[in-house]
């Protein structure tokens, strides 16, 4: 059982993942050298494995840093008060506006389109945080057709799928259509298109009130 | 200058790409090493690269065939009968249900996924199929505003990039949720839901006269 006390092997194991981190975020796992791994962290190759018990156990923690840091620009701020539909809206936000402290794109994209021939340790990293992503944004679903701001009929599952698949399809083209040299701040047309839909269909599919014309009128319940 | 006559180099040439497509489509640049390409095509790296500069132009010519396939099933149909906006739902429903000839996924993500870090070859590759792609959905839009079945006011390149973006986000979903043994004919709840979600914005912001109630009423010129 460890201790929360770090001892100086679990402070460099965390320096490694958090070095390696990017390199296998863009390169994945097979265009992830060694020479690349040696140069970001500054170790000759036993002082990297002599943490871990090889590539694949780096590679999985590498995903989980970097899921950690995609997820957490994803979040930001869906704790703080507004309605479900502004948390919806304000995950979109975040989504289009702000890149992971780690570059190289979504991680679960990554992870999904390089470990789909194999790999099933990595898979099941992307799998397992693709699930807990869908779970928080099916709550915010749940919680808004609690408090009467969401539709009781909208299918949550169906609306945290909805609105991943368009951001995450987006994302795939904005960065493709980017300049190599393209960081933050370029025009992503693709993001914006995703982002300006979705707030409408959150609007007018999802959210009570909002459709006064279309003939099925829920009145919100005071729960 | 090639002579349409197919010389025996060629035809093997022709051999080879089409062996090498599966292998670099579903396991990335990086991942397609030499000695499963030598599997797949049953030739020694003499006979792969007497044919092809080196690794890179063999991966670039890989994709063509593999995007070609892709397009194919993708646009299958798509220049027969019918309204607009029923060839871009025959687009929809052609990405929801039939997979291409050339198992991976789709060719446009992965590459530019796995290209993003670098291999400027590959990555104008699949710019130019993704460009390709838009602009055979932007003429169908296009064609639709013409002949009065869509609004005019619709914006093509907006509508061909929400499609795109939506289906290869769903994708992707699918791809990561299936088990590795899945294939053709699982259930692939993200591309469902894409497409009906799809069908509905159509019929509800792009198709004109489906909409009575939205207090924008177009009249259909005949044009």
């Amino acid at each position: 059982m460890r201790n929360s006390t770090l001892t100086k092997g679990s402070l460099t194991r965390q320096k490694i993942v958090a070095a390696a981190a990017p390199i296998f975020n863009q390169r994945g796992y097979e265009g992830s050298s060694l020479s690349a791994l040696m140069a970001a962290t500054g170790l000759k190759k036993g002082g990297i494995y002599r943490h871990f018990s090889g590539k694949e156990e780096l590679a999985a923690e590498a995903f989980d840093y970097t899921w950690a840091a995609a997820r957490d620009a994803r979040l930001k701020g869906l704790d703080g008060q507004g309605s479900s539909v502004e948390r919806l809206k304000r995950f979109i936000a975040n989504f289009a506006n702000y890149r992971s402290a780690v570059p190289g794109g979504c991680p679960v994209m990554n992870t999904a389109v390089d470990a789909d021939d194999g790999n099933p340790l990595l898979r099941a990293r992307a799998q397992k945080a693709l699930k807990f992503w869908l779970s928080r944004l099916r709550t915010i679903v749940r919680q808004g057709i609690e408090s009467g701001e969401i539709r009781p009929d909208v299918d949550a599952k169906a609306v945290a799928t909805l609105i991943v698949a368009t951001l995450e399809g987006a994302l795939m083209m904005s960065r493709l259509a980017q300049s190599r040299s393209g960081g933050t701040g370029r025009k992503m047309d693709a993001l914006r298109g995703a982002q300006r839909h979705l707030n409408q269909y959150l609007d007018r599919d999802v959210a009570v009130d909002r459709q006064p014309s279309s003939g099925i009128h829920i009145s919100t319940p005071s729960v």
